[in-house]
């Protein structure tokens, strides 16, 4: 599996999430919750929007822990709307290439779970990704094909209906090679306006995933959190791992479920895998 | 492009062609001749049979001439069948997954060379390849392609016909994307019997390629070289430069030709593409 | 912390002891037990005697569990005495120098545990060392530098007695620092002929170290045990934590002590740290 | 050897002056001039002066040419003031901890040359540096011992003179081991508010380095060149090899010789080696 933090706020450097909270991502990456043994070692990545037109993006596939230029870039830039990702691997290669977030013009993609049985899945899913866009794939992970194949299905025009479209492609195929639970995921992405993620899984079990409560919510329980005051009023988190424990502070995103993080408001609506149009 | 070796005689130590001749593969990483800069620094390989029916594969992405693992590996291990690759990247990322040799089973694989303007045609020659060798791909190469197409069209059967036939195939698919001179190659392939080499270019540029001579002629014109004492009678190099400059020691492989390496003959071929069967 | 396995006896494939048993130094790279987060994943290490007077070394950054050389290293090769290390910094950089086992002629060398404060006598203890052996030095661990303080005290001559001198060294130099505890260790060193193991500790708490018992007499508690059936009469491990979980198959080597494995007797002797003569 | 380039005057991108002229940093990697094999392959650095106090570092040992993170980091940040460097070794190890710029507080430093015979004086240099210091030291390199030694001898306090002891005492040093040329540097170095520079050698031959003309000059030359028009007027750049063939947009600067750029003025002093105080 892998640990991903979302943030859409106003502008703050990412060490603030990624190392300076108890259970910060860094943290994640040697000691995950919710968890079989915990490792998120298999490399990194940060994906922020800045003054370009095109977000940055920094990949690494160090363990988290131990990276360096991951630590000064969190604590030299500062950002309004950020992705960043830890990975463990559930089999393709440990490289630069397979580090999240995934790239595409202005838009970030991120994702914990796994395509099942992917190896005997990926060429007909691969096949699947409209031919201009192959050549935006580097490298070999689920991850990747999941987001291309929401592009081909319409991700830059309606980004929920074609999260959906790829999810029922999956289960799809999936089905048609007596898969039983095709899907596993919760998924971070960004246009550089927005902040979307969506939690889903074909079976019972899904990977957990939080949404921070309102600032000012979350002031009023911890007047004495000094870190909450220099926040902006609409800052808000997605994480797949509570980054503190304070009571009140984080809302489970419940199973087939999507949420849209805009500049003042979240939405929450249902996720339901559909048939391509 | 890239620059390697391939070795069958009696079993030597790698670092003998690596590492100790004036212009060895390490001393090519920096100093290449025939080539615009010179430089293979984008990873290397090495590919070597052993005690084991699988040939042990090391690469890394590092630049050869400082890669301490390779020194040492290369002064350990005996062997005698070897593939040695240096990497210089037409543009795929620089990668392990992408470092040469490649595998499958038994088999051994070196390229150096591109087709041409590969992210047009990448997508329809993996389409081609057998579905059920699609997940021994792990990278993402022209080279790595060539090999498996290779595959598909029946080179564990009969080696030279099929890779005639992948180089059709390149070439019917290039010329359909108007594409001027599809394929630039030399190959370097085992299967642990036998060593292959192929030199071939859809155009009237081909990359160099050539064959030691043998031992026993070579010690003739040279009987002071010490090296060549303790090297078997039958020992064959196939090099992409020469490893050392010594007049009647090298033979060019003719363009459009290929090789077949035995324990105690060398054949030559000539190598014509050809349409699938 | 660290992990590490010492093997003397007919050679074998490092695999046997690295991948092949129920808690394999890879497998104890994601879940040691005995330890805090169970994470070695720090880099790795392999020295082993071949047919070469000194020995080969492969070491990387990268965690033990995806290094895929590692991986293909440990299946070819063959060998009679290796040392292999998974390693948890203690804060020094995570690189290849940084990696066990560090190598001086024939001589071997890997560590778990540290010098306390490290950083405050880090100075002190490396202007001790030999002039003539400074130059060996190429990381910046607190381990190499106590294998060079040990080649320093004579460890070629008598290896143990270096050893002491060298606990007793860094002892003094902390106890002048106010270090309360200044050294932690368990050590595996060796000369090409035998295997050396070290545990010690200047407090109360001790790392783990365990020497299988002979193979005969495991062989009959065990006799279903294939694995067991082709390991030489005389083959013995030393490990960090037991390898495989079989009451009766491995003795704890109590603190405080130094063994001697020969090729066919096993030594074992009190290590008391001493001054330097 | 080395290639760097520093950089004082408006905030600019880095990208300007390490991808996007026709002989840049990135350039360089593959194609340096004035020198033997052209190549600078082993490690980049990158040291940006942002909006906090310490200044940002990105190092890694890959080649320059290929280092996808770098491409992106110098496409997103701005910085006022800022130190880029390519490495080729003279001997130490390729990694991390050896790519420059080294970082002590608020300063950072950059050097192309070397300590001639290193491996006979570090010792005898490295014990030199203050004790307080030594933890700073992370590699294994010349260099950084050249910056901790200036470090020891007031850099902080007086910049050039501390430059001059260091020298002295490399020169000293190498002396007394009968060494004929000691020292060979360019050196770049800033505190965050002036930009230093150094070109000196012990012997005859002395590494290159020039210093772009004030901009409103080159703009007077070159009216059609666009990347001239928005660069401010104070701004500087330093570097081993002109990043662009301009006729008369470089002054070379001559050997002993120091630089001072500051926010609206450049100052040139002679730099003499001197004896410590």
């Amino acid at each position: 599996m892998c640990r991903w933090v979302g943030y859409l706020g106003g502008a703050i450097r990412p060490e603030e999430l990624l190392y300076e909270t108890e259970h910060s991502l860094i943290h994640q990456s040697q000691a995950s919750e919710f968890y079989e043994n915990g490792i998120n070692g298999d490399g990194l990545g940060l994906g922020w929007y800045g003054t370009r037109e095109k977000p940055g993006i920094y990949r690494s596939a160090s363990p988290a822990w131990g990276d360096r230029n991951l630590r000064e870039l969190c604590a030299q830039i500062e950002s309004p709307l950020f992705l960043a990702h830890i990975r463990a691997t559930t089999g393709t290669p440990v490289q630069q290439t397979n580090c999240h977030p995934f790239r595409y013009g202005r838009w970030l993609f991120a994702h914990n779970g796994y395509i099942a049985e992917f190896e005997r899945v990926h060429r007909e899913l691969l096949v699947a990704v409209a031919p201009k866009l192959f050549g935006n794939i580097d490298g070999s992970t689920d991850s990747e094909v999941m987001f291309h194949l929401a592009l081909t299905f319409g991700l830059e025009e309606e980004p929920l209906p074609a999260l959906e479209r790829m999810a029922g492609f999956v289960e799809e195929v999936g089905a048609r090679h007596g898969i039983e639970h095709p899907l596993q995921m919760t998924l971070g992405l960004s246009d550089g306006e927005r902040l979307y993620a969506v939690r889903y899984a074909s079976g019972p079990i899904v990977n957990t995933l939080f949404v921070s409560e309102s600032i000012d919510a979350v002031r009023e329980l911890y007047p004495e959190r000094e870190r909450l005051h220099h926040l902006s009023g609409n800052a808000r988190a997605i994480v797949s791992e509570p980054l503190v424990k304070l009571h009140g502070a984080w809302r489970e995103i419940p199973p087939g479920t999507a949420l849209i993080v805009h500049q003042h408001k979240t939405e929450m609506r249902p996720f339901r895998p559909r048939a391509r149009a």
